[in-house]
């Protein structure tokens, strides 16, 4: 089935204690992006850049299976920059620059051809963009998940609440989850966040993996620990895309269909966080990835 | 089979943003003993208290299936007592009084009714002890465990490295295993530590859970979402008591089998966190302890 996306693209430039990068291509909608379209989708971009942005990009991105009918190239702007700089602990990280530049005058345009999409991703972005892009809806999605971060806690909760209200599915990280909620114990704010409106609720913790949450059913994917974590940058990204788009591809949301979803993303994005930028995960082949669920598989099973 | 301990049995006195206790009993081997007698196996205790320590609680030991022909009482003397108060994440304490007492001089004897044991966990202790009972013991036992602290990192590395080469399955936190190895990577800190000797080790990381390493094997075992951790105090014992425990009542050494011990482990380690001190592991019946395991099963399974 169809997936849609909407999220940045950008610029990122990025230090870890595994190194430095000049500008290469990032933004949650391109992670999210290349991600599903392992699983076998062709997403639907809805983004904005400017015309600084490298032809070359866009070429993989067609190439990748992304439709870019809905991506805006603005002229004579340039596109969103952001620079940030890990912590030692990678769990962490400082923004060193913010140039929103193109996003600053962003107005999501859904292209007709994107209208009748059953399952919709709503990539990291001002909240009042993502209920934006949810009335410029004709029809409700099958499926609605939405990505956000504490940023938006912090100066638009109003506007967050209001998205929220509208989802499926919410991914968050664990404090954001504990900072939306009042809760310290992830279960109690698993119980409220639903409460706002999501069914589902994602909980990613990193290095510690993902908890998903609907009702009173719970199911925890770790991570696969790994010798190497050069860059963190896009790894929540690249989960939710694995997510959507083995939801999307196999048109089952189901709990149990999501469980194995979680399990995908979580495997796409153990390739994300190996190198700098969104290089690996377009690299990843099939065999790459049912290798990779295998060494899940074999990591999480015990029988009793 | 019979499971041989060793650790300290204590008082403890703890604060957390959830409340404090007066002097409360605790000590490494009562969690570890507590906990392995919940998997049907009569724990051997090697330990010390003074004459201060409740004949009560001598006795809940005795009821729980304790066999106490080890545990020194020292006249006139005190019972070491711990005193700590937990940070509002709980994932971290500060040490506010360790009055030695009778461990400032604690000799372990192992009585000889004891060295027919096929299994032996070395509890939190000084590592130059632990190295002092495997070899009092006249016969290597089948699987011999051992948990540490970074505390004696700091101050005994040496005796540690001696004790650690000579132990099957060394459980210690994430923290602990990347200061021993060096390294970042917990795959890579597991491969280090393997090659110091234990052929199993166990990474306990709180509420993220455990992992557990064999060669190229690997294994994760999360820890329950809970509405409440009012105390993590040993957990961490509680684990090592449920993990050996099952390996005992079993005796069943494969990597299959240490997996559901491993579950096994987290699950009544969710009971300890629950209440202050050992109450509530105390309690735990049969029943808890397997609709527990069927929420481990839950939270873990998926199908691919």
């Amino acid at each position: 089935m169809s997936l849609l996306i909407i999220g940045t693209v950008a610029f990122d430039a990025i230090e870890t204690p595994f190194g430095k990068t000049d500008k290469i291509v990032g933004g949650s909608a391109t992670y999210v992006g290349y991600s599903a379209a392992k699983l076998g989708v062709n997403p639907k971009l809805v983004a904005v850049v400017g015309d600084d942005f490298p032809t070359e990009t866009i070429n993989d991105l067609k190439n990748a299976g992304f439709d870019l009918e809905g991506l805006q190239v603005k002229k004579e702007e340039k596109t969103f920059f952001w620079s940030g700089k890990y912590h030692n602990d990678m769990n962490s990280r400082d923004t060193l620059i913010t140039e929103l530049n193109v996003l600053e005058s962003f107005n999501p345009v859904i292209p007709d051809s994107y209208q009748d999409c059953t399952y919709l991703m709503l990539g990291n972005l001002a909240p009042a963009l993502q209920t934006q892009v949810i009335n410029s809806l004709k029809n409700r999605p099958k499926l609605i998940a939405m990505d956000t971060m504490d940023f938006w806690m912090d100066i638009a909760m109003d506007d967050l609440k209001e998205a929220i209200s509208k989802v499926d599915v919410l991914t968050i990280n664990d404090e954001e989850a504990r900072q939306l909620s009042g809760e310290y114990s992830l279960l109690t704010a698993a119980e409220k966040i639903q409460s706002m409106g999501p069914r589902y609720l994602i909980i990613k913790k990193g290095e510690h993996g993902a908890l998903l949450f609907h009702g009173k059913e719970m199911f925890y994917a770790p991570a696969l620990p790994l010798a190497f974590v050069k860059d963190p940058t896009g790894a929540g990204d690249t989960f939710a895309g694995g997510f959507m788009g083995y939801l999307a591809s196999t048109d089952d949301v189901s709990f149990e269909n999501m469980k194995r979803a979680v399990v995908y993303g979580s495997a796409l994005a153990s390739f994300t966080v190996e190198e700098f930028g969104t290089d690996n995960i377009k690299a990843v082949t099939q065999k790459d990835l049912e290798a990779r669920m295998d060494a899940f598989k074999a990591l999480m099973s015990f029988k009793h």
